[in-house]
């Protein structure tokens, strides 16, 4: 049974077989979001506290911060929004970037134990993060790939998973403070990619004993209605053994389905957060919307 | 890989390890439907037919027929609802009752392979069931429980299955035509009920190599938004290993629960049914739906 201390200055989170599923807020991320990118490149961090907020207020749990801007100061930027983002949430930060200078001005500014996202099995990547894990004693979320690429046999995830663990451990990083994302491929195009992940998480679960993660939305890749089948995807993920998801949380229907699964999976205490959760207007809302999608049951 | 095959007159549906989840409707059912049990008992038969129309439009694969009405003539009641929903629509039937002579009524006039539902470990009903199925070469659910109760100890609920299984084995029944029913608790009551029927579903799969079913909506009993628990359960079932459930697929987020499954399941080959169905309106209501739900997010 293994546990994930994440803390921000006054919280700790723990990501663990026996805890909740953590929802790690994807949305302050300007990959995709012109808007986004163009008011953070010119020192407009408003819609990036805004976010902040809403997918706090939302329930995540964690919140992912990236600040990969093309032709900009990633690393400024990145430590700026860490300390706004800190300066008026209490969470904790997954630290985001793909660039090494801007993961270490992120920890050079964060306060707690911060989540940083990531390392993958490349040997350079290994060589280059892995200090900066064991020097800011942070924990790291280490993705299934390596110098080969994406391989679609779990097996090979399953070996480049345990290599990065192995490596971390040369450092003297604890396998409680890896997190490893198995990596979810578009099941449009790969018909196996939900059963793969789910084979795949019980494996590292059970053999390897770390926590998981993974960007869930990552499933549903070119396909209609992706809300309706990430809602799928996350419950049945959380029922194979996943401890965490980098989503978003501003989807309502994802995080009743994150919410559904923890009580099923025994992680709500006598269904206390859900019933609480339930008893307010949304109840109705949700129940309304029950009875709207029955009506159209004859194309459904 | 088993599967069980269950026919009408003019059709077959396979549940089945590698089949896409199968959704038996349990609409027809008066048991808590006054005005419904009141109908069937004075011979209006209306309601019974829009109930089989519409839940066949929704999406059900095979329809439960259930006429449990105090102080009727179930048997004969029963055989007229088989008669008539089997001569407005081509999906097999479930033959439901607790009452020997009403599944033997049903049986008789049923054209095709039914499935019975329903027999358990009780020696009375084994006795009284099993000869029933081997004569009229039906399939049957086999729920869990015997003379002892239901047991909390998943363990004690396997080893009657396997017994239940054993007993229709000396009849001459082969093992694919017993589906088992591990037993949904509320999990208001029972804070383990989802862990042990996703346990338990895995177990008989994997070792009595049994395709499964259950009344998914009994995990939810006692509790607010059941359809919210319901739809997170139910694709988790389905990840666990479930093959088919007793359930009402006039709930169109429970339907779109199991047709999302099926896709992470990798049983919507292509995701073409997946993309058929949400490129209809619907899947624009669901968007609407799904926004909606967001802007409540403050409150989720």
């Amino acid at each position: 049974m293994t546990n994930t201390v994440i803390s921000s200055r006054t919280k700790d989170v723990v990501i663990g077989f026996e805890q909740p599923f953590r929802v790690i807020g994807e949305r302050i991320n300007p990959t995709g979001r012109k808007l986004l990118a163009e008011e953070m490149k010119n020192g407009d961090y408003s819609r990036v506290e805004a976010d902040a907020l809403a997918q706090v207020a939302a329930g995540a749990h964690i919140l992912d911060v990236n600040a990969g801007i093309p032709l900009a100061d990633e690393p400024a930027i990145l430590a700026k929004c860490i300390k706004l983002v800190q300066s008026i949430t209490d969470v904790p930060l997954c630290i985001d970037s793909s660039i090494l200078a801007a993961l270490e001005a992120g920890l050079a500014v964060y306060e707690g134990k911060a989540l940083l996202n990531s390392v993958t099995g490349e040997e350079e990547r290994l060589e280059a993060v892995l200090p900066l894990v064991k020097k800011y004693g942070c924990a790291v979320i280490a993705i299934s790939n390596d110098d080969s690429g994406i391989s679609e046999d779990i097996n090979v995830r399953f070996a480049v998973a345990k290599k990065i663990l192995e490596r971390a451990q040369d450092y003297g990083i604890p396998a409680s403070d890896v997190i490893v994302d198995p990596l979810v491929m578009p099941i449009g195009a790969i018909n196996s990619a939900g059963r793969q992940v789910m084979a795949l998480v019980q494996r590292l679960r059970n053999e390897l004993k770390v926590n998981t993660t993974c960007g869930a939305s990552n499933l549903s890749f070119g396909l209609p209605n992706r809300n309706g089948l990430n809602t799928a995807f996350i419950s049945m993920a959380i029922a194979s053994g996943m401890t965490s998801a980098i989503t978003n949380p501003l989807h309502a229907e994802i995080m009743q389905s994150v919410r559904g699964a923890d009580v099923v999976m025994g992680h709500d205490a006598e269904c206390s957060k859900w019933i609480s959760l339930n008893r307010d207007p949304n109840a109705e809302t949700r129940e309304r919307r029950g009875k709207r999608g029955g009506r159209s049951r004859g194309r459904s």
